[in-house]
């Protein structure tokens, strides 16, 4: 037989390694069988659950309050256990190192003027007002916090984009500025290849993994992995593509995150397709718009990201340039396949670069058009698709329904490049170029849209590879016989140029940080301590000792 | 001024190069600025009243009628028009090229017993019908006829399985066997790359691709675009994997398809895991589980497929052998993970192969848990997420709750191995394998199940990379500082062999056809005869006239 008792504390704060050490204290004492001492959220009550440490008082918990459960023999060694919290807690202040420790983000930025960062790893509900503080007082920050609200990072990251000044995060749980890493991070030789990943973990994987393969970083931006949603809109990732693309030190940029929200990959893409590096970009989740797309390689894994990275900056591998001279301008691509697969195929590389996307694929991130008989933004059809077919040849027999909305769309002021594709062989008709021609010959000679043609088929088919691509290209088209490249050509003449970043933040951020201030984990203190760089820890408690009712009162009377 | 004058035959049929040709006879008559010759289907409404060309007759046409409208200078011509239908069809009639045509496909095996394989290309309400008669007549079927119902291709399928035969389709697009095109199929030399492809326009580009890098072609096996649906099952894709695994003339083998349905994936890949052949992977719409697992190579592009099978066949590319000799045996995957990005790929990784996969990344394809502190199935945790951090450190700081987890986990009968990532550098916390070795060791003692440890990090970190992967090791683990080459050797532990495909279709089957049956689009018949195989077409009519209330009738005086 054992007991359990419970003491829940309503609001009450305390610095995680306390509470950490505080659980390991109980359970060494005398007859405590299990303790846990946690805040009270929906997974932390299933824990004590599952420990059988869960009982009436506990389960009425609310988040912001902390439950101290033992399990002992005796009633008595539970209620001894529960009457030495207070003193385990005063000699568990991990904050309490002895140095001077300000009150205040301002009082210690008087301390050590020349703090360019300052780090916060506070519980995130009030991670907002410290973080604001700091971008007011001039400096940079590594936000580690993690629970902060997505309105409060969308704050938190307009006023630091207003102050040309960098908050990483919030949840970042690792970065590199200078040689110097914050959070978690791993130790990795200098060298040539710069990194923005959203998640910490991620970016501690590619860099140690670049490490191992005997290259090094420049620097490693995280920037929280809420950064590319809609809301947010890359804030962080667009500041991090921007500086390493003007950095020096940086010759390749690695770009990973989950897949960005379907409205922001577009912008993000556009930008790094204008830096004049290499970017490998792994976004996972996402089907690859395949290997290469000019500047831009593809991964499929943190180690594979890592790989290429180390490859392209040694030179072993080669970007290929593609610099369109033909654009669309800001007009739209309007591809009309007869395959439906190659349409497939320009949907899943034009799904991450274009939008608005309209196709009758049925494909995820892609809309269904209105009215199939007009195309609308960007269009890829596949023009051989059962609803096309039903008491009708083939478009790959008998294109006429091709040719008519080709002309079509050739006459729609929308359009900014038409892409095709002509598929031989057997079964196919005679002589597509024969139809093709006359039709892309007039939209030459009247100054329309440039045209890409994707020609698949071999040298050995009946309707000759070579004359038909031959007598496309004397009308004007850009004839590709290799798909991926001309789909990669045809989507990147579509692209349009970024809108530009401004302000932008000045190449000083990335300078090695002359001093920081750390306010919260007493850990990530000492991480930065190790490093020689000269650091402040701030005593913060939490406003109003925790209680949001006085809270509110006391931000009232200040306004 | 023009008129507009419609004709609307209720359930007409007529072959679509009829139709194709009428349209072009009728148009270049007296009088006529228009024709528009269709099956009353909705896309085919929309595209007359895009060319002005549907009136109020036409509007109410049927998907089975054939519309007839000519928009001509003046009533009188227009009716002139109108008049001659029957005559310029009678003249057009592909089917009749002067050979003898049987009327069934019973007579037409009589004439050619040597045929093995039926092309059917009729109108696809009709194609079930023809097509189970082929299978019964103990032919392999080459099924071109799209708008074929599920139902029916799942009844067909079930019965080509039985009699040991292949149904390529419905909406097959391309086949090649034993050097012989079906369909739309280009001239490619022969050679060692097999392809069992869903689409037939992708069949198309892989296969050209391959004849442009100067390597070539054993067989192409087309499955039609449903094959790996969760109905179909990959019946024929199945089959087709089986034969190329046996087939001496296939050293490589491409399976191409957009994304199978989650539920058959494991059992396709599964599948070809156990072939003793490199299988380039390209899943359309699929993010990449990394660049290969085993024997498979993934691809991100049709041109990359193509690319990938060539470097294979040369021994450009080596397969890495991925035998790993601590099997799951049929259990599950538990993956308890600190790094979230790590989890996440981890689930990217075991997404395609395992089933069911849970995870509390909310990631798509992937199954909530519904009591977060038990694993089910296949079990992914990111432990580092926010719900499990409010109040607590990250587990990278303090694993206690991992530990727990890890010791839960390895008393689950139903845990089959399980999976951990080890993350060092600044922040994590000091000796990480220091807590997790005893408990491994006790896992080890008692013949628990396997444990694969990702260790992440350099040689410079704090903790001593060597050191850490050494102690895990000597307690039994499975370390990777390679995180991808873990994480496939973790999920390849897990893959439940494949259930055996029986009956198998014989190796016969990929020999060059010594003679086919054709019923339907003539032009595929000259296709096959070009190809010099002897070609029988069969006289096929819709039975009752194309008459669905007779041809029911019909059907219940058979039976």
């Amino acid at each position: 037989m054992s007991v359990l008792s419970t003491e829940v504390r309503a609001g009450a704060y305390a610095d995680s390694i306390v509470l950490m050490q505080l659980q390991s204290d109980l359970q060494r004492l005398d007859g405590v069988l299990a303790a846990g001492v946690v805040m009270g959220t929906a997974v932390n009550l299933d824990l004590l659950r599952a420990s059988d440490l869960l009982d009436a008082a506990a389960q009425q918990a609310q988040a912001e309050d902390l439950i101290i459960a033992i399990r002992a023999d005796t009633e008595g060694q539970a209620a001894a256990a529960l009457s030495q919290i207070d003193t385990l807690m005063k000699r568990r202040k991990t904050n309490d190192t002895g140095d001077f420790q300000p009150r205040t983000l301002g009082s210690a930025l008087r301390f050590v003027p020349e703090a360019s960062w300052v780090s916060i790893s506070i519980p995130g509900r009030y991670a907002h007002r410290v973080a604001d503080e700091a971008l007011d007082l001039g400096c940079h920050v590594f936000l580690y916090s993690d629970n902060v609200t997505l309105e409060d990072e969308l704050d938190l990251k307009s006023k630091a984009k207003a102050q040309r000044r960098l908050l990483l995060g919030p949840d970042c749980g690792s970065a590199i500025i200078g040689g110097v890493g914050f959070g978690f991070s791993n130790v990795v030789r200098p060298g040539p290849i710069g990194l923005v990943c959203a998640s910490g973990t991620g970016l501690q994987a590619i860099a140690s993994e670049i490490h191992q393969l005997g290259s090094g970083l420049s620097h490693a931006i995280g920037t929280g992995g809420r950064d590319l949603s809609s809301t947010i809109r890359g804030a962080t990732a667009r500041q991090g593509l921007d500086l390493l693309g003007r950095d020096t030190a940086t010759q390749v940029i690695v770009l990973a995150s989950k897949t960005p929200d379907r409205s922001v990959s577009p912008e993000i893409l556009g930008q790094a397709l204008e830096i004049d590096k290499p970017v490998v970009v792994l976004f996972s989740g996402l089907a690859a718009p395949g290997h290469t797309l000019g500047n831009l390689y593809f991964a499929r894994s943190l180690t594979e990201a890592a790989a290429l990275a180390v490859d392209v900056a040694r030179g072993d591998l080669q970007p290929s340039s593609l610099r369109p001279d033909k654009r669309a301008n800001g007009r739209h691509l309007r591809g009309l396949f007869a395959g439906g697969t190659l349409a497939l195929e320009a949907v899943q590389v034009a799904r991450p670069f274009l939008t608005p996307l309209h196709s009758n694929l049925g494909a995820p991130g892609v809309s269904d058009l209105p009215d199939s008989t007009v195309s609308r933004g960007h269009t890829i059809l596949d023009l051989g698709a059962d609803e096309y077919t039903v008491g009708r040849l083939h478009p790959m027999m008998d294109q006429r329904l091709r040719l008519e909305r080709l002309e079509q769309e050739a006459a729609d002021p929308e359009t900014g490049l038409i892409l095709l594709d002509v598929i031989l062989g057997r079964g196919s008709q005679a002589d597509p170029a024969a139809e093709l021609a006359p039709i892309l010959d007039q939209i030459q000679s009247r100054q329309g849209p440039p045209v890409v043609a994707l020609v698949v088929g071999t040298d050995e088919d009946p309707q000759d590879l070579q004359s038909t691509a031959e007598r496309l290209r004397a009308v004007g088209a850009d004839v590709f016989t290799d798909v991926s490249r001309g789909l990669a050509h045809a989507v990147r003449s579509c692209v349009p140029p970024p809108s530009p970043l401004d302000p932008s933040v000045d190449l000083v951020a990335l300078q090695p940080p002359a001093a920081a201030i750390n306010v919260g984990l007493a850990s990530l203190r000492e991480d930065l301590v190790t490093q020689d760089l000269e650091t402040v820890q701030v005593d913060w408690r939490p406003p109003a000792g925790g209680n949001d009712a006085l809270l509110a009162i006391l931000e009232r009377m200040k306004t």
